[in-house]
């Protein structure tokens, strides 16, 4: 089944401790869909500027995501700049420059407004909201944020945690919304405010489900070789999402594949900048990983 | 087969934002040793001052715990105490009178010292040395310690790390001894040291375990009850050893059983203050909470 996610197309620039890259092809709604594509045909729902290398756009096709709605705004594309220290687990913005995502007004084709799975990938949630109420009858929702979007537009999102199945908050984020350290106290609270799945990245540490009556926990798969963690929790959530739409019902066992997908999907993307991993990823590649992480994180 | 466990019996003065005790038993062998007996026989090798109230002594011999070489001195038994703030997963330790501890010199019965399986629960390592070399043809030695003698007693750590099997040790101690961030790293750096396998507790986010042909990873129980940690590192060790300790032979699928019932253990001794709930704790209410783990965490 195919899957319309909705979020940013940026160009990164990101300095680690192991090198730098300037102005990469990036955003919540690429890196999403790198990583779903493994999976499921995927729409891509973004704008960028008429800066925005061609390049990119031949990349995007070639990876058979599809573009019917990629709209080419005037302006320039939406740029973020960060940095990792040491420890590689949080990033320090040093320049976001909105620019044609300021006025961006999603509009999706009548085949993409009957799509059965949508995923709010990051980004203003005005703008998730339009794209959510476009829908005819999606099957599953789902939602990323980020903290900005928690601390400036805390009532959009909540009045749209109402109307999705499935939240996907990373630690510091869940903590911040709920008001509870405690994760599991965190997710529950979450679940309260509407959608019945909560999902918390925990980043290194893995990722933890919780829905009324089912939890489910995994670690991280384990890499020694964190290059660049940008773009980790969109990945992830591609693989969740991906693996789901695949998946003929979603029950606990669908999830938790699901779940261990997108921990996969997620480790090869912080092995190299950008998509310099995730782009070259094949489905066997995947699944090997998967079997490996199956062998060594399960008793 | 039996376990002799070296390390402290202490009494611990814990606060928490859920409440306060005074000078509960505690210690990293107590700890430790609540945990072990579950599967096995234990050996107590501590030492405690002539302050310390017998009611704690037959609480130790109730349970089961051998405590043959638990010594007696003039003088003050050790104390530790401390305080956890709202997240639960740092204590600030407040004041430490080590008392007794200044002249411990363990002496082990001649029976305790052909036991097979020797747990080194955090202490100075001199005295870690000592039990060491007094025990005949140990089949597992493992090792706990602490940042306080990674920084103080280097030098006789890593003489030790030398001779002993196992290395258990918590996330910061690993990078602290190793100097490297990232965990695979640092337990690769660990097991060049001499132990041929490492395992890295992560608190809240669970275990890791390295050797040279095998990596396991798995989360920590997730509970929603924190009310103090202060142990859960010992009594994991001790699920952890007393799984080992009653396997037949030690092998990939029994390290990965006995990783799970350590983080189970030390699940239910986050739950209650100091031993209030490993104490009553059968080995029914293990097992029960083992098979919801294995449900909730293996996909």
């Amino acid at each position: 089944m195919s899957i319309a996610v909705v979020g940013t197309v940026a160009l990164d620039t990101v300095k680690t401790p192991l090198g730098k890259r300037v102005q990469m092809l990036g955003g919540s709604a690429v890196h999403f869909a790198m990583a779903a594509r493994l999976f499921t045909r995927v729409n891509l729902v973004a704008v960028v500027g008429n800066d925005f290398p061609s390049r990119h756009i031949a990349f995007l096709q070639r990876k058979g995501i599809k573009l019917t709605s990629l709209l080419i705004d005037d302006g320039k594309t939406f740029q973020w700049s960060g940095e990792y220290k040491d420890d590689l687990n949080t990033a320090i913005t040093l320049r976001t420059e909105l620019g044609v995502l300021l006025q961006f007004r999603p509009l999706l084709s009548e085949a993409e407004r009957r799509l059965k799975y949508l995923f709010l990938a990051n980004i203003d949630p005005d703008i998730q909201r339009r794209v959510l109420e476009s829908m005819y009858a999606p099957r599953l929702i789902a939602l990323d944020s980020m903290n900005y979007w928690i601390r400036h537009k805390k009532k959009s999102l909540l009045k749209l945690l109402e109307k999705v199945d499935m939240y996907v908050a990373n630690d510091q984020e869940a903590r911040l919304l709920s008001g509870e350290y405690n994760l599991i106290k965190a997710a529950r609270a979450l679940e309260r405010f509407g959608p019945a799945t909560v999902l918390i990245k925990k980043g290194e540490h893995g990722v933890l489900l919780y829905s009324k009556k089912f939890i489910f926990s995994i670690p991280a798969y384990p890499t020694d070789r964190v290059v660049d963690p940008t773009g980790a929790g969109d990945t992830f959530a591609g693989g969740f999402m991906g693996s789901l739409a695949q998946s003929k019902t979603i029950n606990n066992s669908a999830l938790k594949r699901a779940i261990a997908c997108g921990a996969v999907a997620a480790s090869f993307n912080v092995e190299a900048f950008g998509l310099e991993k995730t782009a070259r990823l094949t489905r066997l590649d995947l699944r090997r990983r998967l079997a490996y992480f199956r062998q060594i994180a399960t008793f």
